[in-house]
Order: structure tokens, then C-alpha cells, then sequence
């Protein structure tokens, strides 16, 4: 397994994150264990931070949907970042956190008028504006609360990114966005500079996830930037803000090859200038929405072993105590991860096995095929690369209560989601009083 | 859309269900909105109990991991079903809404010795066995505890059961049970039998879901009983039960053809029965596992339609207020729903159109190809059966809280489950003081 962030096999042969013992971790606060190394996550915020906004005055939007709670917020407003929010819910996640609401962008591909409403109230700093039916609806939203919205409007780019290459689609075929090809972002372009209550402020797109191809990213910006320059002439408008969307890939296994925050920002940033100068635009400032990039490579889920079944010739299933209920990306995505036992870091990796989740359902499997000192019931497993996208697709299948989560920086280590209990599944459950009157006589019409 | 349990077109051209009308109900409780049909739920549950439990003294037994709350509970309970419950959160749903213990089964590939201790204390009726490290666990618990547990095993059959035909797997690779064909389900059936405070009660297998062909159970009955005579030719003990799992399909798009109920039990009955007398064995009593033919065709999902996006020649997009985080089926499953316009459901469905939801998430698609009366926003989508695996497989992604679920039935309407409330989405989150301090300094070792 490759060590993320500040992780390392310490005097006792154990897996540390952040200076705490994974082993411990697991004891005192029990399994599974989501554990957040914050020296990891404020590291790849400061890259972001170093290559969009000092030195460009541009800004990294982090991507709330990958990993967001209130102590997130916290991190993430110290950190100098923006944040993307793509629901009410995660509105009100940031706006309980005080987090600076200027700062804050709000995206998706249907909000309701009264998330928009709520949005209004709230001052939020952006809305990525994702079709005429939304335009139409804060437009009237912001005239009956007299403040005017800024909006950046979605765009398909007709560029799809994949993890080693990109699409150049003439299909447009996604549920987000304006196509620009058959002229329906430029013309909603100019429909918002004639909506009252709105200032069209920019431009957004965002090409896939997990990307490893930077150039995907230089031929977007010359995708975006053509049409800027088309609008331009067209309108005399041009965008303060270009938001080329995230997507960098990281690495959760072998074959993942991710590119720096680094290379990329230069590569966004000098596309982005190079064109402004030759279509004569004024150069608008660089936006990006890392998510996983800055969460996923701090984040690890902790696990206890428990039964091991060989079916000799066949495999050796080694069960945990989570599963798809903590990370549904295998069963959603067939994503792969890398894992260690914690407890016996420094033996020999000399067993091939699969790890099987606890729910009751075939395809919940962790990881085939992975090679592991011959795992024993009680060994904690360190899954890496769980901080994305883990968390904030969990759910309660088989009524499994949701790990905890916990920060862990210099040998500290504080809760930051506590575990859900047996009687929070129950906190929603209702039974009507005629349920608990005697049986009931069947009424079915057919 | 087929109309389920007791859906009909009312004299509004509103769809209704249970004697509610959908539209109602949308205004009433909001969308997106679980509406389950407790005539239909019960139902099914009645047909199960008279093909297993009138006729034949066998037992149906709810698969909770479809669908389990506290109402739910009951419900099953008055119609004198058994229960699965697969974690120690179903078991505790089960206790708290009193169900009778006797009928509680455990399943699990990897229960927790706090799970088999919860399950020991509480009187569950059976521990369906899944590997030895588990009976070692039970054994000693129930030592400990002055009981004697009563098993079942979980086997193996080398049986895998596809929609529309079976595969004799030579491979038996599953995380579940105990393999046959190797022998290692003989071996722990005498170790089971040797075992102290454990009584071995029967055996048990799952073959697969959504199943159509019921000759793929006909063909489990002959391995399992086959199996049974060799375990009764070389210990001298037969099953008192014998549990062929569930699996039975249902209707959820053209193209599926499920078989009834009756027809199922018909099958699986009469081969144990002429199997038993032809192995000279007793004839053990029949269980089966339903889940999703009780839950499924009872549940509804209302939403409420908002953006509608036409991309000219491509695909027109219709994007209603929930999605994958209430029904991650499609994602998980690409699986197929039916559905109509509740609120125009006399109108001719003449347009071909996509349902997207409203995740931040291009893989948030509903429904693919499906033809509607051209939808409108605030148009309530209804989308059938969806009882089974929507809620209980419902997450927080986006940070969108879950949807309520309603009781119909004769004109009544009552909440099961709340809806999640935006701070409900707060309450397990914890803000570590140090956060609230100023700004850290960053601590990466590497």
C-alpha cells in the first residue's frame, strides 16, 4: 500500500496517521473507522491555494460533495479555499459553519426554488447556473428580494475527459449544462445579460473525474475560451471568472499515475492567458473545483477482520466489519483500493485474498485479490484513499450504523462525525396508532 | 406503468394509491415522497402465509434488508411471518417493535460477537450459520450464557440462479456459506453437531435475486436434499428445516415476467416432499426468505418534476428532485423502472423522454428512454415499485436529506418515517475545539 499524507509504519510495526497508532485509533474509538490526516488535507488545500490565489489571484473551489461536515468547513475557510455546494443541505452544512458565504458556489442540475430561496437569503457568493428553467426562477427570486445573483453558466464543452485520454463528443449528451455546439449556451448567454436581477459574471465546465491527462484540461480551456471570444464579439462580454471544473485524478492503486497540482495549475493558467491574449479578451481569473484531490488521498478507512473462509482452489474471503454501507465506490464504480494490516505493517504481504464486506449482498466486496500477511480475525485493515467520496455516498443498507470519523494531526485525534447508534436508525421511524390497534382486515380492490 | 396492489387512474385523471390520491399526498407531505401500499404489502404477505404456513405448516420469512422500520415490523408481525434480520440495527429495529424473538432469523457473513451476544440475550429464534469461526463465537457465547443456540446452516449449493435461466457453478466462489461440492459443508455439519450449546436445526441457501425460472429452485431442492441424505446416511441427522432462500422476481419493467407466489411455493413444496420420500428421509418443514416480492411492488416514489432540458436531437431531459441518494438501484444495478405523470395520468404518453436526478453526479440517472405525456415543472413523477432496496439502500450523497415515507391504505395516509430534516444532517457532526482556535500551522512530515 502505498503511505499517503503523514502515514508511517512506526517502532511498533503499526500504521500512523498524523502521529496517532492505527491500532490504537481502532481500539479507542472502535471499527470501521473513517481517519481524516489533516496535515494531508491542509497540505493539498495550500498546493491549491499556493498555485490559484497567490500566485494568480485565482481560486480552488473545494468540492463539498467528495467530503463535508462542519469541521470540514472550519478547514477549508482557513484555508483560503472556496466551496462548491450542490444542495441545500450542503448550504446549510456551510452556513452553520460560518463559513464565508462570498466564497461559496452553488451548483446542480435542478435546485429548488426554495434552496435558491434559502441561497438568496444567505448571500451566497455564486449560482452555477445550469439551464433557462433555473435562470428564470432566481431571476424572479431576486427581484422579489431586491438583491441581484451573480451567475457563471454551465457549459457542455463537448469534451469528455476519461482517465488517460479525452472524447472530443459531438454527442453533448449529459444532464448538466448548456451545449455550446448547437449554440444554446450562447444563447442563454445573452438571454442572463438581458434577465433582470442577475449578473452574469462567468463561465463554468467540467469535463469528468478521476483524470490523469492533462492535456484534456488545455484543450477545454481552448474549447471555453473560443466561445468567450465568440460571445465577445457577439455581446462585447467576457468573463471575470473562467471555472474549468475539477476532476484531477489521484491514486488509489497501482496503475493510478496523477499528475501535481502543480503542473496542472500551470497548465490552466497559461492556457487560459495564452488565449486571452490572442483573442484579445481580457484575461478572466482561473477557478477549479478539486474535491477529491484534496480529501480523497487523506482519508483512511480502519477495519476489524473477522471470519476467514478458504475455499481451497477457488479463493480466501476475509470478511470485515463495513463494507458498501462506508464505501459503495467498488460496487458502484468497480473502484479499486490498496489496504494494509495495521497491526502487522512491517510482515511480509505473502497471502493473496479478497476482502469481502459484512452486508448481505454478493456484491458487497471491498477489494479481489490483494496480497496480505495471512490475515487473522481481530487484524485491523488500513483501506487508503477513502477520503472522497466514502463518507458522503455512505449509507444505513442492513440498517448499519455509519462509522465514526476522526481528525487526526500530531498525535491528536478528535471526532469530527461521531458513530451513528442503533437508536439514531430509529430516530425517523413512526408507527401510526392503527398499526398498534388489532390485525387488520386486507382491503385490496383487485 | 403497471398498476400495482390497489393503484388506479381516479376520476381526477390523478394517479391513486391506497385510497389517496398521489397528487395529495405530493402537497401534503412533499416530495420526493416513499408512498407504500399496506393493502398490496399485506397482500403478499397473506399469499406467502397461506402457501407456506396454512398449507404445509412451513414459514415465509421477511428479508428486512428490503425494507425494515418499526411499521414495517409490525405489519409483518400481525401477518405471522418469520423475519431475517442480517445486522445487529435490523435485530434492534425488531426488538424495539417487539417482534416476536422465536421468529427472528440472523443471517450474516460476518456477525460481530456483539451482534451474537445482542442476538443471544434477546432470545433470536435461529442463527443462520455462515462458517466455523462464527459457531466457534456462538458456541462459547452461548456457553457463557447458560443457552443453547439454535442453527441453521448456510450452504453453498454450486447453484446460481440468472433472471431467466441457472448456472451449476463448478466454482461455488461466494463470500456466503459453506460449500458442498468440496465438502466443507459435511464437515462443519459434524463439527456443528458436535459443537456444545449449539442444536443444528437445518440448512439453508440463497441461489440469487429477481429470479423468473422456478425450475432453478426445483434443481437447489434436489442439491439441497441430496445433500441432507448424505449428511443423514453418515450422522443420522436430517433437518427439521430446510430454507431455500428467497430470490422470487418481480415486475418492475416490460420484460419482466415474474411467477406467483403460489406457483413458487407450489414447486419448492412438492420437491422437497417427493425428494424427502424418496431419500426415506422425514420430510423437513419448507422456509423461504421473501423480501422484495412482499416490499417492491407496495412502494412508490413521488417526485416532483423541475428543469426540463432539450438537447435538439439527442435527448430531452427531465430532472425531478431526488435520484440516486432515495433509489441508488440504476447506478448500482442499471435497473429499469416504470413510471407515469400522477397528476396527468389520463394523458396520452407521447413523448420520449430521460429522467435525471438531481445529484451532482452525471451517473444520477433515473430512468433512460421512457415515453410521457411531454412533462412540465411541478408535473409529480410517480415511479413503481420501488419498495425494495430504495430506502433501505438511501444515502445522504449531496448531503439531500432522505425522503418521508406514508402509509396508505383505504384513504389514510400515515408517515412511517420522517423526513430528514437539513440539521438531521448535522446532528453526528462535531467541531473539534482546536478548529475554533486560529489558524494552524501546517504539520506534513513528508
Amino acid at each position: 500500500m502505498k503511505l499517503h499524507g503523514t502515514m508511517k509504519i512506526n517502532h511498533n510495526g503499526h500504521l500512523e496517521i498524523g502521529g496517532c497508532d492505527a491500532v490504537t485509533l481502532a481500539r479507542q474509538f472502535g471499527t470501521p473507522l473513517y481517519v481524516l490526516d489533516e496535515a494531508c488535507f491542509r497540505h493539498n488545500c495550500r498546493r491549491y491555494y499556493r498555485a490559484f490565489t497567490e500566485r494568480h489571484n485565482g481560486l480552488a473551489v473545494y468540492a463539498g460533495k467528495t467530503l463535508l461536515t462542519l469541521a470540514i468547513c472550519h478547514i477549508i475557510a482557513q484555508e483560503g479555499l472556496g466551496l462548491d455546494v450542490v444542495s441545500g443541505g450542503e448550504l446549510h452544512t456551510a452556513w452553520k459553519a460560518r463559513f464565508p458565504m462570498d466564497r461559496v458556489y452553488f451548483h446542480g442540475n435542478n435546485k429548488s426554488e426554495a434552496e435558491l430561496r434559502l441561497a438568496l437569503e444567505l448571500n451566497v457568493g455564486s449560482f452555477m447556473v445550469d439551464n433557462t428553467y433555473e435562470l428564470a426562477i432566481l431571476s424572479r427570486l431576486a427581484k422579489e428580494t431586491d438583491t441581484v445573483a451573480e451567475v457563471i453558466l454551465r457549459l457542455t464543452p463537448g469534451v469528455e475527459a476519461h482517465t488517460h485520454e479525452y472524447i472530443q463528443t459531438g454527442q453533448n449528451d449529459s444532464k448538466f449544462g448548456l451545449v455550446i455546439e448547437n449554440g444554446q449556451a450562447l444563447e442563454t448567454l445573452k438571454l442572463a445579460l438581458s434577465t433582470e436581477n442577475v449578473h452574469l459574471k462567468g463561465l463554468h465546465c467540467h469535463i469528468g473525474s478521476q483524470v490523469f491527462e492533462l492535456e484534456s484540461y488545455n484543450h477545454t480551456a481552448e474549447v471555453m475560451m473560443a466561445f468567450a471570444a465568440e460571445a465577445y464579439r457577439e455581446t462585447g462580454w467576457a468573463p471575470e471568472e473562467l471555472n474549468l471544473g475539477g476532476g484531477l485524478g489521484i491514486y488509489y492503486a497501482r496503475g493510478d499515475e496523477p499528475q501535481s497540482i502543480e503542473a496542472y495549475a500551470d497548465t490552466v493558467i497559461t492556457a487560459v492567458h495564452r488565449l486571452a491574449g490572442e483573442y484579445g479578451l481580457p484575461a478572466p481569473l482561473v477557478l477549479v473545483e478539486p474535491g477529491r484531490s484534496i480529501s480523497g488521498p487523506a482519508g483512511s478507512t480502519l477495519y476489524t477482520i473477522g471470519a476467514v473462509k478458504e475455499i481451497p482452489g477457488i479463493r480466501k474471503y476475509v470478511a470485515v466489519d463495513g463494507g458498501m454501507g462506508d464505501n459503495p465506490r467498488p460496487a458502484l464504480y468497480q473502484a479499486q483500493y490498496e489496504a494494509l494490516l495495521a497491526n502487522r505493517a512491517t510482515e511480509e504481504p505473502g497471502e493473496l485474498v479478497s476482502i469481502a464486506g459484512k452486508c448481505c449482498e454478493s456484491g458487497d466486496m471491498l477489494i479481489f485479490d490483494i496480497k496480505l500477511p495471512a490475515p487473522q480475525p481481530g487484524d485491523i485493515l488500513a483501506v487508503s484513499a477513502t477520503g472522497a467520496y466514502n463518507y458522503s455516498m455512505s449509507m444505513n443498507y442492513n440498517r448499519l450504523p455509519r462509522p465514526a470519523m476522526v481528525l487526526v494531526d500530531d498525535g491528536n485525534a478528535d471526532i469530527i462525525v461521531a458513530r451513528e447508534t442503533y437508536d439514531d436508525l430509529l430516530r425517523n421511524d413512526r408507527i401510526p396508532n392503527r398499526l398498534l390497534e388489532q390485525q387488520k382486515v386486507l382491503k385490496l380492490a383487485r
